[in-house]
């Protein structure tokens, strides 16, 4: 097809394909003569790829050429391909500055505190990986962010937290294993790592009005059973 | 304090405080002179969570400043505050251009398909709240994205997201209701909300890297039961 059925099939402008391929995201058409070039299905997928990461997971066009370049590399190991995967997927954190106060300590991003809650909460529950992974260091990040605003106590449903990501990295792996192809593992781990994400914190919002109404709204009415127990028991 | 204290105690640039001042994010100091001006704790709370916001929530500052404008308005009823405090901090979606083919359709980001399974799965959860929300529609363009690139089965595990993110939501609910003042609550929710999601995906990412570990690394080493379990139960 030629670049304009291309945009019309996507919804991505002309100008914006063409800053893809010049990017290197979007392999060039096969030219068909000096000035025109044709596209394949692949394109679409491809395109809609890129779409996907930066409008819903919020990515960087910068981030998304390293993806695709995970992508496209190929014959890597399956747990070494998703776990390159998921290590550029890893949310950016600020320069740790939040930490305020604590300067000067112990070298790596968050507080030492924060760091060793990671590693700890690694140990108890069993997971394979470490503390000063690029996962591991926006968790202590986040950690140290929420101290220094006051809910340092708020790790202590950490563990609520960690069962439920673990829950949904277990679904989100069998989904791996079942639906996705070799070759497209790659792709997927991307796909899933942004969009899960987006889902995951669109559904928890959905799930704070409920908690919130359950909770503070139009307390007395009573409109079912779980709304009084839950509002005693906390 | 001075501002050079306040910038030492937060880790904020000189340039980078006033620069809050005047987008009325922080409020300004009390002049001690014409040229002087004194700041007091208030002034460091606040901008560790305009940083913490910023640098770990990735949030813009504008957005910031809207989450900050609710913060402080008083009086409102609880409900509405949180209500209101949830829907500022619905993450980013695009234009829907994701859905590519399907332009033409009934108004409103995502597919039809796709709003269509949001409100029913409010409706089979019994959650208090609208398919129409910023968060459903957020919802809704993220399995639209999903679709598009050929991931629409991954609907089938929604349950299981839905299931992490109402237990997650209730303790950070409860985690609300224990510990955070009247007035503190709306810097709670939106604090909570942004540094939540954090946390929830650095998690998940260290729970990828040890399901994938489990189901794709080193097979046959069995280094424990629950590896050859889960390998063969997938």
């Amino acid at each position: 097809m030629r670049i304009g059925e291309l945009s019309r099939r996507t919804g991505v402008s002309v100008p914006t394909i063409k800053f893809y391929v010049r990017e290197g995201l979007l392999p060039a058409g096969r030219l068909t003569s000096p000035n025109q070039a044709a596209y394949e299905e692949t394109h679409v997928r491809r395109l809609r790829l890129i779409r996907a990461l930066i409008d819903v997971g919020g990515m960087s066009v910068a981030a998304v050429g390293e993806v695709i370049a995970a992508i496209d590399d190929p014959g890597r190991p399956v747990h070494e391909l998703l776990g390159e995967a998921a290590h550029r997927m890893v949310p950016r954190y600020g320069d740790g500055s939040a930490g305020g106060d604590d300067e000067g300590e112990d070298a790596g991003p968050g507080s030492a505190e924060a760091r060793k809650r990671v590693g700890t909460l690694l140990d108890e529950r069993g997971w394979h990986g470490y503390a000063e992974s690029p996962a591991g260091q926006a968790l202590a990040v986040a950690l140290t962010a929420l101290e220094s605003v006051g809910h340092g106590r708020f790790a202590e449903v950490l563990d609520v937290y960690a069962d439920a990501a673990e829950r949904v990295a277990r679904v989100d792996l069998e989904y791996v294993a079942h639906h996705v192809a070799r070759e497209e593992l790659v792709e997927s781990v991307a796909v899933g790592t942004a969009l899960g994400d987006a889902v995951f914190a669109a559904l928890r919002r959905l799930a704070h009005t409920d908690a919130s109404y359950r909770l503070f709204g139009r307390e007395g009415e009573g409109e079912d059973e779980g709304e009084t127990e839950r509002a005693e028991g906390v």
